[in-house]
């Protein structure tokens, strides 16, 4: 155990040196977070298939609960019930185009993470970085419970309880809780919990604040506080149900799967469930009376509860849909937190954008109209008509707009164009569009994955470090 | 599965270039005994612990079922259900005795295999050939069901079911079913089924051969057809218990274990049963209705049921003690059969050897007396008087003796002397002696071993086969 002390001790040091202009201390917020005396009780585990790439290498990390697939370099990092997919990295001898730029990918990418701590944290997609094509790092980075770590290379940052960095280089950077960040590149700045951005210089900026009250409800979690609030009720609620999931080496799901679509051995599946041609249930998703149409997608860390989608609907990481309607090519972004009036009270309608980091918890029914760009917190019908817009008037907007405390500058249209083509990909890569033959995506690819566990030294030492492991094709 | 089928070709191919002198070809043997479509659904699992050293190499291999412990290297091998344990090799560093030789040991031994095929074989300790002290190595050779390779390097060889090859260096050999060798060095031979064949050259030589239409009603396995017999049906009778086993990722036993004993994850353990101090029962070992005194020992694929183990009881790999009280220091070899009259029938007196492939199986009660030696089939009283001696008179013999199908020569006291200092060194290993600080052996060192699983590509061209990993501390 002394060893996995040293680590957790070199890990925040090596965090607050890059966070000291912003006096940044991380070590109150994380000390408890990760139960070291437990950490010898979960097991990693790793995926394999023909057809997803293959390379691991684990070295004097810790990675208890963890889950990996794809590319994946971990050295001297705590990764506590992670999930760190490297299915989607750029391959040697891609072309990345980034504005003018055609950049040549001169070998394959890897996720490789150093010298960081990451606590039940996704990390996902390619990096979006042009300036590191070939490696998608974070380094010298504390990510706390849920956060969300997409297509973003890190160094030297600390992110808070289910905040999302997408598609975003940071350096030095504090993201505060819930905060969803999609700015292309930033360094040394504090991000208020709360906080969604979204930035394309040149094109378009959006800002809107959460109320912090009202978040706080949510989640808050502040220095020497461990994460409290609705959403870790809500997670902690339901951790018994994946127990069972973990403790089997083989399950059966009772539930129906085309030969289409694939609901993931971690899964946790409660019936009545309906998976509908082209459906993705990854892993660690949860559904609970959900009926899923075709293409839908349940990504990881998502839950559908008592809730039907009716096709082509993304649900992006971490977003939790309770007792809702959703028509055809409704989108909802990561960590959206969906709650309808006991029953079936929120209706969705057809071709809606829900922005990641969306709240929407109502008492009683709600129907939001087709085709809407819906943001923020809403309680009610008089919050829906200040966080919601029709997507053809907002596709409009080219200078400025404000509504609430929601502050847009820039092309609408743009934005909308960005999100509608970002949706596309996401359907296409998950495999929605799957013809028969051709299309194929992940609810394809997922269907043969064979799952393989790893546990740390179990005393001594170097009890709670796992060894040395390369695993390659 | 293509890549599959080449890798067993490939192995029959090589075993049968070595055996061509012999004219034997080991297709029609084992053609059958892998289950290829199944081979998918077979973890295979490795320990790590602070205790034991760590180095596992997989290559081009299939591993299906079979676990691994300590030092392994494995290439284009089909390894089924198999159990490996590197776990008592040699050490850079040590000094190898042999007759007037004092040899060092240039690096940390490792078992290595090569180009072969072992079905639920055991492969343990460490090589005994003064000629190749690095290198365990097991090349071009195929093991059927329930073989035992143990000490023992072999090059170009086919070993029959429940067979045993002990601290024997074989080439281009052909061991027959319950054939038991220990013999040094052979090569070029055949050797008979039930063949059981002990020789120190210049000190002893032991010969017995089983009646082989007894045999036959025990294991019989033939060129096409497969292995049957009261052997295979006693196994494949307790299959089920061992399907719980292997089902969970955790499993707790309900039996008291003192701290000085362990009981291995991956045994059977069907109460009532009695763990005493510095008991030892390995993985898949199975224990019904069972009693073991202080620094009692359950090896691997050994059966305990409906018996009594008064203390310092060896139980080698692969013997089965079935409604039998033994007194303590009775030592029981490799593959032994004992099966008491319904009940308890049996009783074996203190100190006695019952030598390796030894088959007691009575309808009657029957009593051996204190400190004898037993070979051989027993399943009366008559032939107990013709199959045992009291071990002090054995000690006297000097230069033949012959009772029954029984031929020795040489040195009875020497022959005994052997004996005697190895049950002392399997006990000292397992931890029989250990006295709360010093003489640890495995039953302390194997309470904390966490367990690791494998599973080979599911599906497309590679499918069966494992990817490569390379596992070090």
């Amino acid at each position: 155990m002394q060893e996995l002390q040293k680590l957790y001790d070199r890990i925040v040091q090596r965090a607050n040196i890059n966070l000291r202009e912003l006096e940044f201390d991380v070590n109150p917020y994380v000390q408890n977070l990760i139960p070291f005396e437990q950490m010898v009780k979960f097991y990693a585990f790793f995926g394999i298939s023909p057809h997803h790439p293959l390379n691991f290498q684990f070295k004097h990390s810790n990675l208890a609960g963890s889950y990996f697939l794809g590319q994946c370099k971990i050295t001297n990092s705590l990764l506590y019930k992670s999930d760190i997919r490297g299915d989607e990295l750029k391959k040697k001898g891609d072309i990345f185009q980034y504005q003018n730029f055609e950049i040549p990918v001169s070998r394959d990418e890897e996720i490789y993470i150093q010298d960081s701590m990451l606590i039940k944290t996704l990390v996902h997609n390619y990096s979006h970085d042009p300036e590191t094509l070939e490696e998608f790092f974070i380094r010298n980075t504390v990510a706390a419970n849920y956060a969300n770590i997409h297509g973003s290379p890190s160094d030297g940052s600390f992110v808070g309880s289910f905040a999302t960095v997408d598609l975003t280089t940071m350096r030095d950077c504090v993201i505060g809780n819930f905060a969803y960040i999609q700015t292309g590149e930033i360094s040394h700045l504090y991000i208020a919990p709360g906080t969604i951005w979204i930035r394309n210089p040149d094109e378009f900026n959006f800002v809107y604040k959460h109320p912090i009250d009202a978040l706080n409800d949510y989640i808050y979690f502040k220095s020497g506080v461990p994460p409290r609030g609705i959403f870790i009720d809500f997670v902690e609620d339901r951790k018994e149900a994946f127990q069972r999931v973990f403790d089997v080496v083989n399950i059966e799901h009772s539930t129906p799967v085309p030969s289409s679509a694939s609901l993931d051995r971690y899964a946790v599946n409660k019936p009545p469930t309906h998976i509908g041609e082209n459906v993705l249930v990854s892993q660690r998703a949860y559904l609970q009376n959900a009926w899923l149409g075709k293409g839908a997608n349940a990504q990881e860390n998502c839950y559908i509860i008592n809730s039907r989608l009716e096709g082509n609907n993304v649900t992006a990481h971490g977003a939790k849909i309770i007792g809702a309607d959703l028509g055809t090519n409704v989108f909802v972004g990561f960590n959206s937190f969906l709650r309808g009036a006991a029953g079936k009270g929120l209706i969705i309608g057809k071709d809606s954008i829900i922005m990641p980091h969306t709240i929407i918890d109502v008492r009683v029914p709600l129907d939001i109209p087709e085709g809407h760009l819906v943001w923020g917190m809403i309680k009610s019908e008089s919050d829906l008509t200040r966080h919601s817009i029709p997507i053809e008037d907002f596709s409009k907007i080219n200078s400025s707009f404000t509504m609430g405390s929601m502050f847009f500058e820039g092309n609408g249209g743009s934005f909308i164009g960005a999100f509608r083509d970002r949706i596309h990909h996401i359907l296409e890569a998950n495999g929605a569009f799957f013809d028969g033959s051709e299309k194929k995506g992940h609810a394809q690819k997922n269907q043969f994955i064979s799952f393989n566990t790893l546990q740390p030294y179990p005393e001594g030492k170097y009890k709670g470090l796992y060894p040395t492991i390369s695993i390659k094709p």
